[in-house]
């Protein structure tokens, strides 16, 4: 068994590295999107690696898995009463990772040292490791200009329309060594795009420079799994988001957005009649249960995409 | 009836201090320590603004004054989750204060202003005003050299043995347009220095270059209530550091720090066979209940204190 590069964010992309990490523990190393990463109060929030903290340090809330379990808002409550602003809704404990993140990027260190760090103090084995040290920051195109995706998100609820994103910074951030050295493994079996927005968590990250190449530099599998099924984004803002751009919102329509990246898409079972029309795109198509209530389903489905994997692999050296 | 300023700090400044508020509302400025004042994670605590505000903001915790009623510690447990520092056991709600100053300091607003920014949203008619917006840290001086006040009193719970106290940047620390109003007011009626130590919370407002001379500038009696109460200071760390410095801790010395300042002296009623030893030192003194377990006891103190006053300057008008 080699090393296997996941890609993520979201609770959906925590659930599918969770999966991976129970499955090969520190043998994973999960690349997370910090194009929603945002400012407030001064403090640095990065609310797709804090999730995919919680998760793989069994410390998620399970109703709301961008938390950590036993959340609480007495401070936002206070920051009211004082005056300050009232939104977004952060709980006390989701500070906390904001404000050591804030402290170790003052004192000079590197976003992935912080973020490292934090895995070693929630008993991690696996890498969470950010995409960049370097800011990117996704804006979504709205009649009314730019709008950074956490404010679209968040404070906006995806009203607006989008025409389009912007991945302001992808071009000038460099990609980290920890990153280098995770996609540069001479064992590297497999990555796996985990089911996540492919326009704003995945997209991002396949935007910094050079890393459409590295992701293929090994040879490995390349595997996403879809975060649509049965034409809804089970999380989030995807099928809204591909409306607006004037794409259904399918299994299909986001395999197409990884087009000359990926060997294997992943759909729900559910949506099996859509396989051929997706392997028509010119790649392998698996339908599996790919929505995960149980830590019982992450585990499977890592076993499953691990196993597409190595059925691509095998098919591409046949071919070879 | 004129305008009155007292100062203070600690929880027993800071029940006086509401007190004059509930007899005075808007005629009472409230001239705070900051030499407690300290950086933790990056962000700015004034403990003892912060529990001036809880007080006259009534939402102070009735068994810890220092903090906002209803506080919980879901981000410190946090914290150390996640590798941080265990201490100082500040509470949720605390650190909204916190959050809420370090952003206005960093976007250039005085302390000042933010403090009153504060008074306003928690609907507080007086003026909370910290003693100067240039820092000043007092320092007890130990075997080991000097030690920041918060650290030897929280981390080191005043265990080394304190050899004096110095007040780092008292001297070149300007006082405040804001202060200088307070103090020049045409009718000012009362300086009231609040029941707290003398050494460290005092003193420091008492060291701010100018302000002994301003405080005695408008001819108004000046007025100090004992920390002390029967050999005991009743909250913190008076009694301590008196004993360090070869002092009783009584009345009698406390009174005496206060020497060339103030007019008279309140006592409490069991040290009432102290007075004549109090009046030696050359000051009117007053015994009275000064332990305040409830509001009522707030306002019965304040009431006696401003009395007191009254006849200290109608003595002092019949000798000129």
């Amino acid at each position: 068994m080699g090393t296997v590069v996941a890609l993520g964010g979201q609770v959906g992309g925590a659930k599918l590295a969770d999966g991976l990490y129970r499955v090969r523990g520190r043998e994973l190393a999960l690349i997370v999107n910090t194009g929603d990463d945002y400012e407030y109060l001064g403090l640095a929030f990065s609310p797709d690696l804090d999730t995919a903290l919680y998760a793989l340090g069994g410390i998620a809330a399970s109703t709301a898995g961008w938390e950590p379990e036993g959340e609480t808002r007495s401070l936002q409550s206070m920051l009211r009463t004082l005056g300050g602003p009232g939104h977004p809704p952060l709980g006390d404990k989701s500070l906390a990772a904001a404000l050591l993140r804030s402290q170790g990027l003052a004192a000079g260190r590197r976003l992935t040292e912080v973020t490292l760090d934090f895995c070693r103090n929630l008993g991690i084995g696996a890498r969470v490791l950010p995409m960049s040290d370097d800011p990117v920051r996704t804006h979504v195109i709205t009649d009314d200009g730019a709008i950074p995706f956490p404010e679209y998100f968040g404070e906006l609820g995806c009203e607006p329309r989008a025409h389009g994103l912007e991945y302001a910074g992808a071009d000038q951030a460099r990609i980290s060594d920890e990153v280098l050295d995770a996609l540069h493994a001479a064992d590297l079996e497999a990555v796996v795009i985990t089911p996540a927005n492919p326009y704003h968590v995945i997209g991002p990250i396949l935007e910094i420079s050079g890393m459409r190449e590295l992701l293929r530099k090994r040879g490995a599998p390349v595997i996403a799994v879809t975060p649509i099924v049965g034409g809804k984004a089970l999380k989030g803002s995807a099928g809204k988001i591909m409306r607006d751009l004037g794409k259904e919102p399918t299994p299909r329509a986001v395999a197409a957005t990884y087009l000359r990246l990926i060997d294997g898409f992943v759909i729900d079972r559910q949506d099996a009649d859509m396989a051929d029309s997706v392997r028509s795109l010119g790649m392998q198509v698996l339908a599996a249960q790919t929505v995960m209530r149980t830590i019982d389903d992450r585990v499977a489905l890592a076993r499953t995409v691990l196993e597409f994997a190595r059925s691509v692999r095998d098919a591409k050296a046949e071919v070879e």
